[in-house]
């Protein structure tokens, strides 16, 4: 019998959108550069402001600015360089690049924020898929894991600038933005042709921006049918079945979800970080990829090699629980099976360790 | 009678080649994020590595390393910022952003480079064609517009660090790349996952490094099979006609190509700068864009407006002939029935053109 995989990794990278892949595919026969004046040219041209008007749509940023960039990573760089805002430790390593961890995280995952304009705090957590309430006035939101999966609109949250990318959402990768409330001031970082009014320089990537407008769009109507409620119940679903198998299991971030008034978390509907202490959390994906699920652990870094989770150790954990966790993200098109499949591979290989370190 | 276009700017960007469209399309089913463990990651990781050696191949770059950036553009900011190197004032703005334009340019275009390991010099002009040759432990070379035009080997360039843009070959719009000899420091510009051997982070544009491995590798087999020669020929073709019927015109850079000691400049195969004095260059795509051609003039810059060539300044033109100046790029698809078309219609405009000057 031939076993399908699972891809369960989601807050990774997500599969192409069937839209997104006609829009691109689509894309490849517009010949100009849109910085050409001929009819070639202006075709490209006009191809690049629908999409990034389609974009605003789906974030709800009408009349800001969005600068194209080859990812959200590229657009951090760009928000953060050289203005030494305040951060927390969960941050992204892209924005954790230019920022000093200053700012403090409660053991649920809230941070607070002083002083507003002088900080940049993203909107949910990669990792455990805790969202913050965002201080208004605040510089720059990396909103890259919310956009798409939260009912989200960039004018409503009272952030000067974001970063999004489109392969979080169902787009390709290699194509991002940076959302910025119109006037304001920002330096290019990649000077020449003077693209993008001046903001970044560079000949558009027009089959990928064409992908990242019809992925957005795409994941705006998923939200509005509802599509992240019946994921969130998947996700409800393998955390009490992991929860019943396991008494010693922490589900980070989770809190007392959606309890009123509790202090608790709220979370991404799809993000489930899963902490065994003492076992591995590379162990768990190297035995779950075997098992034909793709899950990560911690924060993946471009080596390959896994690191103990710089999220949960701001958060407070010690490093064993912080090097034990696993992330499991769903995804619109994930299945209850899948679900089920995962849960059960999971509580066979725990066992199994428990069994070992008995 | 439907008339169709012909697409005669490929210097400013190509078409889709058919093998990167496929590449590409077939690049869309992978999943996984390159820096992930599993089998989907790993199969992302993968693809992105085969390409970067399908590349290398291409240009001559064995044993170099290859860092994917979003464009020629981003190459140049990540090799250029900083160093202050010399350079010729007929770079392209990617390199003019960051270099001041010291160097001395002769009249047929060629550049004399004193102290070459501080200094940057493009290996062909987008604008004229013409290419230079380069000196020996150059700093950096724009080799964008040569590479996939001309027969080259990185490795034997003598340079240290080169430019390269897929949509120039027939790869998309998007993609390009920092070639470095293996051992070159480089300080990274945009930090965070620490993709690319830490020199680039950011997710990689899987999808546009699969088409540009294609379109490197398509272009290499072009030029192999002489495909350049029979582009040269109709680019001839056309000159000759222009020339037959204007004695005001001028050929920027043609001096008498190929003519051995006579220190006239070479040009790539496919590109032919045409001068009327007193005839806006502006005017002249307009007009040729009506008629059914798409060309450029001078240099088009990102606002759609147009300015006196820079290029045609450095080479010590009067401002009112680099203002006069058209570029007629041609590439593999060109036809020989769509050069006597153009010269056709170019000759009409230019018979009205001095109808009214008279």
């Amino acid at each position: 019998m031939v076993r399908t995989r699972a891809y369960l990794d989601w807050n990774a990278t997500t599969p192409l959108r069937a839209e997104a892949r006609a829009a691109m595919i689509a894309a490849m026969d517009i010949v100009g550069n849109p910085s050409s004046v001929h009819a070639e040219g202006r075709a490209a041209k006009a191809l690049v402001e629908k999409s990034r008007g389609q974009i605003a749509e789906a974030f709800g940023a009408d009349g800001a600015d969005i600068v194209f960039t080859s990812s959200a990573t590229e657009a951090a760089a760009l928000a953060l360089e050289g203005r030494d805002l305040a951060a927390a430790g969960i941050e992204h390593d892209a924005v954790g690049a230019w920022t000093a961890p200053s700012l403090v995280v409660d053991a649920a995952g809230a941070v607070t924020v002083p002083d507003p304009a002088r900080a940049t705090l993203q909107l949910a957590n990669s990792e455990t898929g805790v969202v913050q309430t965002l201080p208004d006035g605040l510089a720059v939101s990396d909103m890259t894991q919310a956009f798409g999966k939260l009912p989200l609109a960039f004018n409503w949250t009272g952030a000067q600038m974001a970063l999004i990318s489109a392969h979080k959402l169902g787009g390709p990768k290699g194509i991002g933005a940076l959302v910025l409330r119109r006037g304001t001031d920002l330096a290019p970082r990649i000077r020449g042709g003077g693209q993008e009014m001046g903001r970044r320089s560079g000949t558009e990537n027009v089959i990928g921006i064409a992908g990242f407008a019809a992925a957005a769009q795409a994941a705006m109507r998923d939200l509005e049918s509802g599509v992240w409620e019946r994921v969130a119940q998947f996700r409800n679903i393998l955390e009490k079945a992991l929860e019943s198998e396991s008494k010693e299991i922490i589900l980070v971030g989770k809190g007392t979800d959606g309890a009123a008034g509790s202090g608790a978390a709220q979370r991404l509907p799809n993000t489930s970080c899963i902490a065994v202490p003492g076992w591995k959390g590379e162990t768990q994906v190297m035995q779950m990829d075997l098992a034909g699920f793709a899950i990560s652990a911690g924060s993946a870094c471009s080596s390959g090699k896994v690191r103990a989770s710089r999220v949960l150790q701001a958060m407070g954990h010690d490093d064993t629980t912080a090097a034990s966790a696993i992330r499991v993200s769903l995804g619109p098109d994930t299945t209850e099976n899948e679900v089920h499949r995962f849960a059960e591979a999971w509580i066979a290989q725990y066992r199994k360790y428990c069994a070992r370190a008995a």
